[in-house]
């Protein structure tokens, strides 16, 4: 079917339910970051195959929202299609919610699987004051029969204690208990990366993330996974039974939660507004933040342990790559994607590698400048031994996840606005990681430490300068970050952070650098003055940073210091794993500067 | 009449009222920091002097609620009253609140007028969820009718436009305008700096902040200002008539708003309770941030040159105070009551001084480390040319508001430790003062800037890093702030903030160091990569740092660079206005370090 046909048919469908427009936003029931195939609705529908896109149809009209980021990829893809661009950067773009009060009447019809309780509320109550209606129905799934990717039916399994470091009994007990401090009988958990910590298991469902597409509900007495049999296999079904969790089939959810009294806590920023409205009306619904997402976020010492193991596998495959990439590379032509392959080959090498953690990404010269720069193999920079590159890139080991940015600089004469920008991003990571702080400091309290010497030059970046990283889950996760927004999150021991600062430069070249850390309880120093606890950072990744690109009359004694002293813990613990010629290759890397 | 007289016919009035509990809270109906005598129920029901107390009666007991600053003080003072403290820092000390809502039942009682909408609100809801009532009802103003101060009832003037920079009938069109974008047929002010900044009035009702106590209604139409009418002599009502502003009786003002119709915008944080009851149900509120809080934080360049003549003023009196303090204070006994006496002797030399913008803080040693340390005659600590000395202080100018802190060292050794505290809260104070930052930028991304280099040696401190500060006006504005809370008001041109990191070392000493600065667009650079607006600080106050305090090695290039800038432009802008002998002292304040 053309996309023209699909819209026809789905406005169709829209007469038959009254509604004036219909909704598909690029999301699927769990608010996940990475979807499967299954719910690539937007797709489907406009033939668009960026990463965000939420497409609005109106009887007489269909319209895609994206980002600055798919503006060119959306033009070639909807051509012919009759679906009309809007950029979200652009000043005088309104919001979908705004386009409909302004030009829309009567009902407007989504898929309630998709929107998160709060999202849809806040619709309808946009809708509302402006005279419309908001309607939950599924009208893509009537339409979209043929060729549909089935919901992904990869086997799941056990995760070991021996890497999770805590029992699903032990979290099912400390979730049950913050349960009963809210007075809660029952809470529904949809986010996938939090089922996965709770019930220590794991799958293949989604790239990158190695979540099992499930829902559960927790309840005093019982806990009940939903999941597609076809999943669980014999030893799957042996362990579940064996942690006391009960299986049902996935869509069973729904009228499971609909036969529950009493109270039930759910998140309306993670569970989805179908979900909700299965609640019965009996039942006593208290929206709050799941008591999954704050725990889950203090790290136990064993996973902490497996990040260190995990940091260490990462640090050989890239001292390898970036040696090959010197040494070897450039007898043949490479391209970002040729790199990019390269790299994957080193990692997984690593003992218990599973995946990558998310898409590479290698951004040569001005490529590096595109803050969310994919290669494909068909559209890729050949890459020179000249010039700046970016490389972030991670791994999914047993172990833990990690997330690493190095830029280095490929060859040629290295211009001073070079040295300058790796400099001031040097300095405010190295600002970040540094500093203590006192228990009860926000993220964004912290932000501008890592931006402070680039503001003095009059330069910033628009993305965040940390991210919270999961423990062989997701590569972001909540709720701590250290960005510009009013997080109100306070940082607390045992959360892993990204400390990435960067200076993006159009058409010449992008600098980003970028550590996992981990908030650690400080020691109190003999000049305190107060009862108040410090807080400070353990640098978990460990990769060389580029010191040619160093303008070292920047860097005061004490960013010296701590740079020589990374780079020494760096070959004490890398140069072990390394054969000979690649230990001297690293211990020179390592050299301390002056 | 004792205390426990009073709380015995309270206790009778609540009974004929049917209530369980009456709270009095030490506040006005302005929501001002400062209150005029007539005001102080607290203090008239308890006995307890204090600036911040709340008062809450039950039919069997009696409680006050204060912070740590008043433990001692109201502890003295409320013996033999029956009232019992309650001491608000305490980890197991119920806000009041949850104390009603534990310990009471039916209805609670309190005085419309001295809440503030939005908190009323608040406390009805919190005790209509325990079961509780929330009444309006005054039962102070019956029983204390003897003695009670009245309403000031000293003359109001007119702010000539040559130090306002913008005449009445200027800002009443602008903020009219801003009414008019929020469809506004009417807005009540009730703020008093909103007021005067508003209608270009000042008074002397209220120390340290040169308000006029009044009310105004402000229509497309009209303006009314309600106020005493003893307050208006001639020539005000002259200059009320001719900028077409309308004057009514002070208390006419409930009336007056009842027949108003239409949509009626109040500021729910800052209009009373009692002023929106009066709001007919015929009419419609709109609870909105006042439009004139944000308008008044912008200084006009009118303004902005005020501060500047109004800094210089300052810097002679403080050269003259300082250089006094070193050569001829101690050849007589000295107090912390008599420093201050002298300080302002030589600031109400200063042409156009009407008064101190606030209490001057003078600590000396240990007295320092108090950060609201008020000496009395009475209660002062006698001062010697040895150790340290805190002094915060500032002055009323028809210019402008000063607030500055030099912390400085009077003589003996000075110990290692007490010269790395001095250099932590420099650092922290340069770090600030010298920042630029992105156009957006809120006050809490900044606060950790001043923090970070003593939060290196473990040391913080729990007070804010910086207020928003008036023009002739009050000592603290808002909306702008550089503190940790979640403020969300960005930092704009025009706006003026302190900057006042701090050390305090129990019964050693208190170090801080506090400028005021103004936010000012920065030029752009020639590094930058993006289209973003920078902004900075313009330091406004110009005093010397005690560099006999600093220890060099900790301070960079740039931080020496800056404090010899600073001393260099103090030196050529003050000198001049000194004689020669002053001059020549100051100079060798301002000698380069290197």
């Amino acid at each position: 079917m053309t996309v023209t046909k699909k819209l026809a048919a789905l406005r169709n469908l829209m007469q038959q339910h009254n509604l004036t427009a219909y909704i598909v936003p690029g999301t699927d029931p769990h608010a996940s970051e990475y979807m499967a195939a299954h719910w690539t609705e937007t797709t489907w529908l406009s033939g668009f195959n960026g990463e965000a896109g939420t497409v609005l149809v109106t009887l007489n009209e269909a319209f895609l929202w994206t980002d600055s980021r798919y503006y060119l990829q959306a033009g070639k893809e909807l051509e012919g299609s009759t679906i009309q661009l809007m950029r979200e950067s652009d000043i005088d773009c309104p919001s979908i919610p705004e386009w409909l009060c302004r030009n829309c009447k009567g009902t407007v019809g989504v898929n309630p699987e998709m929107w998160s309780a709060n999202a849809y509320n806040n619709l309808k109550e946009t809708l509302h004051e402006a005279g419309l209606e908001l309607k939950s129905v599924d009208l893509i799934a009537p339409l979209w029969t043929n060729g549909r990717p089935a919901i992904p039916q990869t086997p799941m399994y056990e995760y070991k204690v021996e890497f999770a470091g805590e029992s699903a009994a032990q979290k099912l007990r400390h979730i049950r208990q913050c349960m009963a401090q809210k007075k809660a009988d029952a809470m529904i958990v949809s986010a996938l990366d939090e089922i996965a910590w709770l019930l220590n298991i794991r799958g293949f469902d989604v790239e990158f993330n190695p979540v099992v597409i499930s829902y559960v509900v927790l309840e005093q007495n019982h806990c009940t996974l939903f999941v597609l049999p076809q999943k669980v296999d014999a030893a799957a079904a042996e362990y579940l039974k064996r942690e006391q969790i009960d299986i049902r089939d996935y869509q069973e959810v729904y009228q499971y939660i609909s036969s529950i009294r009493g109270t039930i806590l759910y998140d309306g920023a993670r569970v989805n507004q179908a979900l909700f409205e299965a609640i019965s009306p009996k039942a006593k619904p208290v929206n709050a933040q799941s008591p999954i997402l704050i725990v889950k976020s203090h790290k136990n010492a064993i996973e902490l342990e497996g990040e260190r193991k995990a940091m260490r596998k990462d640090a050989v495959a890239l001292t390898r790559f970036f040696r090959w990439l010197e040494q070897d590379a450039f007898r043949t032509e490479q391209t970002e994607w040729t790199l990019m392959e390269k790299l994957h080959e080193f990692r997984a090498m690593g003992e218990n590698f599973v995946e990558e953690s998310f898409g590479t990404i290698a951004g040569y010269l001005g490529n590096g400048a595109i803050v969310h720069y994919a290669a494909t193999p068909d559209n890729c920079a050949v890459v020179k031994p000249e010039g700046m590159l970016l490389l972030d890139s991670g791994g999914q080991y047993l172990d833990g996840t990690t997330d690493i940015t190095r830029t280095v600089w490929l060859g040629g004469d290295i211009p001073q606005q070079a040295k300058l920008d790796y400099t001031y991003v040097l300095k405010g990571h190295i600002a970040l990681a540094d500093i203590r702080f006192p228990r009860g400091t926000r993220g964004n309290q912290l932000d501008a430490l890592a931006k402070q010497y680039m503001w003095q030059a009059g330069i910033t970046y628009g993305h965040g300068t940390g991210h919270g990283v999961g423990h062989f889950l997701g590569c972001h996760e909540g709720p701590q970050n250290v960005r510009t927004d009013m997080n109100p999150a306070i940082l607390e021991p045992g959360q892993i952070c990204s400390d990435e600062p960067g200076i993006y430069r159009t058409d010449r070249w992008g600098i980003r650098i970028e550590n996992l850390v981990a908030v650690q309880p400080a020691e109190r120093t003999a000049a305190a003055t107060t009862e108040d606890d410090f807080l400070c950072w353990e640098t978990l990744t460990l990769c060389y940073y580029d010191t040619t690109l160093i303008d070292r009359t920047l860097l005061t004694q004490h960013e010296i210091d701590w740079l020589n002293a990374y780079h020494k813990r760096l070959a004490d613990e890398i140069c072990p794993l390394l054969d000979k010629e690649e230990a001297l290759w690293l211990q020179e890397k390592c050299k301390p500067i002056a």
